[in-house]
């Protein structure tokens, strides 16, 4: 088919969500005012029934299934061809606190300068409504899906995923796919379009060391008492080292560093380096990097060891002499193909025990493998060249990116490849107050989707 | 003077105060129900005010000294003998947050089984109090002091007496004393006064990292961009080995060793290693420590760094993914003879910057230089013998405690020995809520002051 045939074909496409685009943002409000936080375990199963309705309601059989946490939608509707795109999406959104930031309340979504606010307006109702608003569309104009299309839509995403690996592993059969579309993606702050293949995984740990049963006054027990403050310090400084250097014996063994391929398609991406100097306010970058393909391959081929939060003793104004007898870290790793958390956890456990610190002990509060798709896979390029109509440019195919998510299990229990592709960009504050999603690129998104639909059922 | 001469001399001054003990209390109650929160600046004129007048009553020259902070009362009136001891107390107190932990209201003392519960009761209300209810008996007994007494109460003790060692310098005529009772003191857990002969400095610093003006995704910045808790956690790792060796070059320099006798002296206290397991339920001391006489030098003749607080991102219920742009530390020093400060200061800056730590700012939060009176020194010994009479026993003298106080301006300054004793006991719960003295320790005072007021102007 010619460019120019494609460009006739989407004709009506275009106008349909070009006019029904107040209406499917108001059904996006709808949504979003529906609060759906899987960590505070609130409004989930309303929530649930909300998106299964928008589901029935175009003609998909949708069917809600336990799990031990919140419920996994399953839908499916034929299409004109038997290839199979399977939607990865998720219902739960963060907990919207700190409300006081927020310049409108969280769950009442209000529409400023072309940019729509809200907890979870962005990840990751706006993905999910804009892909339905795409099939709307495309039903519409062809009244049958060019393929079929069969959603997968989770509550736990936020909480770490924690009962879909398993999920997928029971429903396999059902699940089965030729490929599939990731929750989310976004475009870079050129406004380039990014497609990753991959996502790093994660283990986080908080840390605990308890040295007594109360805090002491420091003039009394500053040179006699363990000290849970100092412990902690000592022990984290032996993970990892003032070079960034990992210090837990056997952690680098599973990495596979970038392949020339790889640095080949990171060297297409913009710089990034005055743009996160400008973002962050950073003065420099580590391990010596100044910017430039070096900059961009570490930031998603290395893994990292993040300290992202210590508590221990007084931390008021002035000073209070206090010998603190309970001191914490959260620790974050984030983990690059082969790594697994299994692993890391079994290593940084002996790791602890040998540096003499098996009085650190920790929890983990959320583990995911990284996974990662062949980036020269030809549903990637699929993905890449549907969006170059709509973005002026195909997306940029990146092997990996610095987040982490539940991909490793659809990409090895599944055996699909897997695109990321959505309506993100620099500024969309997920996780954070004032989420938002730019009304332009919900609307491009959508379009982006209902092409992708096509060529897939096409090229089956 | 024989012991039962002495005994017979002080049955007025004992019935007297056995018989005013409740008036005595009620005065005191009257003066703990008037806030003086230094840190609060709350209440603090009207606390010197009724001080003031507690004292004129007493037939004291008062004057109200004012200072750039909290003002100083000089109080004096002659004596039989023109032996002069000074008085160092402090008519401010801690800040009684957190309310909600007191059994009663912190600014309404309340008696309960033989305790009297508020703030300042004990430090340094109770001990003031306790003082003048001592020269109301001699008064009353005698019609005249022994010796000339002079009072310095200090109202910033408890924010790090900020103004005193000037206040000293400008003030020194004036203050000029052959002896310094000290604002505190207490028995151990198993109710033996302890005299102690020096107190240990303190310096007090808040170390501050700040590697960007804002947070960043622990998934996007993790690998590149610099995080203010590694780059503290790596710089306190500097400061002190595991094996408790503080690493800060020159910080050992001035320390001066116990001598022989300092050793034998504290021989002679209690064993406090099974009081501090079931106390604070530390399970095993520093430095292989285990008890006896070595565990009680460690505790007051060696300097500390000591973390009393930890604080950076993200410190809630669970994970959250962020990288801190901004850590800090509270830091404790106490500092033993001949230690200071100020050299300290200049060490720890010099040693960070060294480390290439040069990111690492700090506040100094207090300071004060370590300060002994030579525990053979005659006036501790009549200090201690003065007490045989009440306590059934002398005053065991200790060379050091392991707190910290302005003793040093006292010392040098005014180039008087000092000498703590006091109504404290282990659970006085000063600085803490429930802060309380047991009446039978302040009726004890009362008595050891009185005859010691009387040994002193006679051995003049």
């Amino acid at each position: 088919m010619s460019a120019r045939a494609r460009t006739a074909d989407f004709a009506a496409v275009d106008r349909f969500l070009d006019r029904r685009l107040e209406a499917s943002l108001a059904e996006l409000s709808r949504l979003v005012a529906q609060p759906s936080v899987a960590a505070q375990g609130r409004g989930m199963e309303a929530c649930a029934a909300q998106v299964a309705e928008m589901l029935r309601a175009r003609g998909f059989a949708v069917e809600t299934i336990p799990t031990p946490g919140h419920p996994v939608l399953l839908a499916e509707r034929a299409g004109e061809s038997e290839r199979t795109l399977l939607i990865y999406n998720h219902y739960d959104v963060q907990p919207a606190e700190p409300l006081e930031l927020w310049t409108s309340p969280p769950f009442e979504p209000a529409l400023r300068d072309g940019r729509l606010y809200g907890r979870g307006v962005s990840d990751d109702k706006g993905h999910l409504m804009a892909r339905l608003f795409a099939i709307d569309a495309l039903l519409d104009a062809r009244s049958a899906l060019p393929c079929r299309v069969k959603f997968v839509i989770e509550g736990e995403e936020e909480i770490g995923s924690v009962h879909l690996p398993e999920f997928l592993v029971r429903h396999r059969e059902r699940l089965a796919a030729d490929a599939c579309l990731w929750e989310f993606g976004y475009v870079d702050h050129r406004d380039m379009p990014l497609l990753h293949a991959g996502l790093r995984g994660i283990f986080y740990v908080e840390l605990t060391v308890e040295t007594a049963k109360r805090d002491a006054h420091s003039g009394l027990g500053g040179s006699i008492f363990p000290n849970a403050a100092w412990r902690l310090a000592w022990a984290l400084s032996t993970l990892k080292g003032r070079d960034e250097r990992i210090l837990i014996p056997g952690f680098y063994d599973a990495v596979q560093p970038p392949s020339a391929r790889d640095r080949e398609r990171i060297a297409a991406l913009a710089e990034v380096a005055d743009e996160y100097r400008a973002r962050y306010g950073v003065t420099s970058f580590l391990r010596g990097l100044t910017g430039g393909v070096e900059l961009r391959i570490a930031e998603v081929f290395e893994p990292t060891c993040t300290i992202c939060g210590l508590t221990a003793g007084y931390q008021g104004q002035g000073s209070k002499t206090v010998l603190p007898a309970r001191a914490s870290a959260k620790v974050d790793f984030r983990l690059v193909p082969d790594q697994n958390p299994e692993a890391v956890a079994r290593q940084l456990r002996a790791h602890l025990d040998a540096q003499g610190f098996d009085d650190v002990r920790f929890e983990v509060l959320g583990k995911e493998p990284p996974g990662r798709t062949d980036p020269d896979h030809p549903f990637l390029e699929l993905v890449s060249e549907t969006a170059a109509p709509v973005y002026g440019m195909p997306m940029a195919i990146l092997p990996m990116t610095g987040g982490s998510g539940p991909n490793h299990a659809f990409l090895h229990t599944l055996g699909v490849p897997v695109a990321t592709a959505g309506l993100g960009y620099p500024d969309s504050r997920v996780h954070a107050p004032d989420e938002n999603l730019r009304v332009d690129l919900y609307l491009k998104h959508a379009k982006h989707v209902a092409r992708l639909l096509v060529a897939f059922g096409e090229r089956g």
